[in-house]
């Protein structure tokens, strides 16, 4: 038996203890070969490959990124793309394959499963931990972490000043990341993009926290939006080099809030510090786990799942149902953290 | 209505967290008062208590301790101490307790509520994590953490000298911090209280890694045991300055290591530092809504019980029930974690 | 005898750790009473101030930011300035001032003491590093570990999608933050204020690096700037939402870098993070000697002088003369540096 | 050209950045080839050597460790140890051997150097910061940083059970990291091996301490003693395993305080965790040069001749001068620092 392994789609601290206990357990456990495809689909797309064996995952528990390198190539988008990943697992002698990646990657390994006979078992990554069928995924606690310590440390800065801080952290589709960091690091504000936001409230929160002599910090979803229908940025307006601007909504929010409180406010985009380098604990276990799951899902057939993470349990679910959802803050959750704004 | 909170037992992080999530929404949302009872049952005991409103909890989430104090007074075991218990809470007008602390602690507040009209809410606290009913305690992400970058710094001084270092960590009863941060840092052996051990097998796993011409790092609970009858401490025994000695197991099988392997072994105890200091972001989270939710508890009248974590909900708990059983680490789970031992 | 305090300036990691060095020495030793000014010049010119004693300093030594609070207020432009601290001084019995502060607040002490008698003693404060006549000043050494932890975190990210990255670091005028962060984070490219930089031959470094099959680094000080007359951003420029353009050069290399080579690539700014929250080890060493020598030199009568650090001595130089000069990066340990680029 | 590099004595977070910036400068400038001698002395003595190019040193400067492994094998007490170390290097044709280590291994290099003809640079280690003639050796900042941490985290613990902490830290012969790591972390006694010490006088620190409210941080040196000729361990007695008892400074400090002041104490030895792990931003910096001056030294053919940090300078001073002498902490700055004791 031969599996074939690859990591999809962006940065995520734990990638590599993932690939460390499959192959750990691969091959002490039950004696399988492996082989390593590069920069996701990319790799059996076009037969890149290196080779998985126990001297090759020794030592890399505990740094970041992955072995494998990553891409975002969809095969799905590329004529005969299918067709030629078939052809270069036959040649590679590959019999299954683990996809490690979040929606798209794992879009395609259902595909595959499902449609074209591949046998293919998913793992779930996202650092913005915002996956349905799974209670985390790996990555996501070392970015609230890192989130957390950086907004520890602005709050000194902000009293000593007086001064509004926003904290841009990561989160597209959800607040996962800025409603965990916001509350660990005792934000006075934490916005969300399940929750447009109202720039005057906004205002209302930084101003009566200036009231009890304390300087806010207000931590925002990169893909947080308001309320008023404010453009934040527009899309394929140039600046004066020619080139795309780039405005976050930190930014922005902090123009605004400056502009209607008359206070001063400062922008702190953490951006990819959050995706880099060692893993916590925690994301050291599950993706570990994840991984000693999903050998143990080729090993029993139960190809077209995807493991996941249910309380402390590690379950299966198909790959298909796991990705139709994107998993969202409650608006109870954001409620019941909202008795610390302001 | 007024609240009392008191915290018993070990030092854990957290415990601030959760006596601020519990103060910012019952005053604001309730409009509770609360009295912040000191050092654990000796508060109540004896009548010493605090003010706490929304200036004592200012800027603790971070910090680690505990504002309130601590002890293992249990006034179960005072002369007329649920008597006088009961007239220091009516004396203060406190008409509702929240008690946060570990089994005994509990066990009090359980007494207090389902035999003497106390009523009472439960926060359960265990940096052991061992407590059933609950998925985690807070104070134990940030304990494995810890230990798990204390096993990272001792692998480059295992390798440089090629040593076997044996690294002894929290748990007396159960080996979850030992399992959690021994998988996170890479250990080569995991020893356990639930899984009593046999040295000799133990040296066969260090053997085998010399093999492979890395050093073993193996990591014990304080509570393991050897399998073959061996003494580890001579309880009572004296040394020469005539104190009671204190001989821990990672001491005594770095000794025996050395011993049958010939190989050079020392030992690290890594102590109270895994107890102390600032929570990791996921212990803030979870003691934060613990707070939360224990003065909803309050707020319904719902007394006698504990809140718990199962997933990413809290949920509630008889307190009787919930501190009956010792949570230990499943065989199962200590047998995935094996494949990466030797 | 009672001497005042205040700081000046921007926030600084070790502002506490001086201030409980004055204060711890200059009561248990010498029997003074102390003054606190808020918000650096503002406290004496308004006659705002706090009681500082020992219980005041308690617990601070950890803590970044000031209790006393900062500004930059320069009581040299404002009517009758010196005249209004004159009496406000006189009015608080306030015999001696203690200035901790960068080449502005050092600079109004240094007046004060030199042309109108009030006698001042100066503690040197720069998180860039800046200042002649101190080896080191206390703050830079965190920020030097906050800008390499990142740097180290972004390797992986930079590595998993062979993405250039452009990390701005803190350093108007001088280079120090980024040549010691650059250096110790393993960068491929390090820009300095005092070097201007050719842009093709950065990006001649950057190809090389990906030639050698690795992504590379770039650390730049925000002060950095190109060579060839490149505007890096146009003062006074307006968006789209009438709000000055705020890009910085870290922002614009990236998209030169992305142009010229093709590579793709991002920028983190590092930012408010690097100045707030607890101070390293090296830096609240230096902070309290700094204060624990401040307040002797109060003691002998040494005034218009500012302690100094001078290998591992503190001395004392005139205030006049060690703000006359910035300290920049000697073209010699730009040039050692060098090897690494590429 | 070809230039010998070893490793010798106990770990060092740093060592692998030294070896780094040799190779890299030597290299990439100067065009030589390198040597890489196993396990300290031990190489050059029995031949044991691997290829040092750009490619072995790659990613290794945030490691701690070394790549080329230590011993504390020392040539000068081995029969004809200097004759095959001549016939060793001879026949790997070595023109010159740089020696990073400490009091040891710089002894033989300078004997070899002087006496013997062969040509050796040093390059200073000790995590303990006592070689003369150079303000800092690179890991003593790193391992004051993991000490200062630790001291921070156990002050809650502390302070939460009004216990006293003894914290035992590395120095044997000298008490820098006890010094610095004990202000730098708010410890209320530091006691060093050049300052013998009084019980009563620590347990009256002690006792004034818990008087303000607060619970006492002892750090003690490993090598501190006490004045008044108490036996901290009987050398040669066995525990009732039959093993030499090892029973430290601080765990014998804790009992006695617990006799005399009556106030339960606790003892943190701090262990192998100082010296291990991924060295401090100094340290890479303060190491990387050490490396960078030493190739340097090589290329002038300044032999016989150790590289030494003089306030920000790298200079250079005869091995054997440097070696002579102990580097203590002047009592003068011990008294300094004690205003803070009690």
């Amino acid at each position: 038996m031969r599996v074939g392994v690859l990591t999809g789609g962006g940065d995520c601290p734990g990638l590599n203890a993932v690939i460390r206990g499959i192959v750990r357990k691969g091959v002490q456990e039950y004696g399988y070969d492996f082989t390593g495809f590069r920069d996701g689909w990319r790799g059996p797309l076009e037969g890149d490959s290196i080779q998985l064996d126990i001297p090759a995952v020794r030592g890399i528990l505990p740094r970041g990124g992955t072995i494998l390198g990553s891409s975002r190539t969809n095969p799905l988008k590329v004529d005969n793309g299918i067709r030629r990943i078939k052809e270069n697992l036959a040649k590679s002698e590959v019999d299954a394959l683990i996809a490690i990646g979040g929606e798209d990657t794992l879009g395609v390994a259902a595909t595959l499963s499902d449609d074209h006979g591949v046998p293919c078992v998913g793992v779930p990554k996202t650092i913005d931990n915002d996956l349905s069928a799974t209670d985390y995924t790996f990555g996501f606690d070392t970015a609230v972490n890192i989130a957390t310590e950086a907004i520890d440390r602005l709050h000194t800065t902000a009293e000593s000043h007086m001064r509004v801080l926003v904290v841009e952290v990561m989160g597209r589709h959800a607040g996962w990341i800025a409603i965990h960091s916001g509350l660990a690091g005792g934000a006075n504000v934490i916005l969300i993009p399940e929750q447009p936001f109202d720039v005057d409230q906004v205002c209302a929160w930084v101003t009566s926290r200036f009231k009890a002599s304390y300087a806010p910090i207000v931590v925002v979803s990169e893909g947080a939006k308001p309320k008023d229908g404010d453009m934040v940025l527009k899309d394929g307006s140039l600046d004066e080099f020619g080139h795309v601007r780039l405005s976050g909504v930190g930014e922005w929010l902090a123009k605004e809030i400056e502009r209607r409180t008359g206070k001063e406010a400062r922008t702190t985009v953490l951006g990819h510090v959050q995706r880099g380098g060692t893993p916590s604990a925690f994301d050291r276990w599950l993706a570990t786990r994840f991984g000693l799951h999903a050998i143990d899902a080729v090993r029993e057939g139960d190809f077209g799942k995807m493991v996941a993470l249910r309380g402390t349990d590690i379950v299966r679910v198909p790959i298909a149902q796991a990705t139709a959802q994107l998993k969202t803050v409650d608006p109870k959750l954001y409620n019941e953290v909202g008795v610390f704004f302001g």
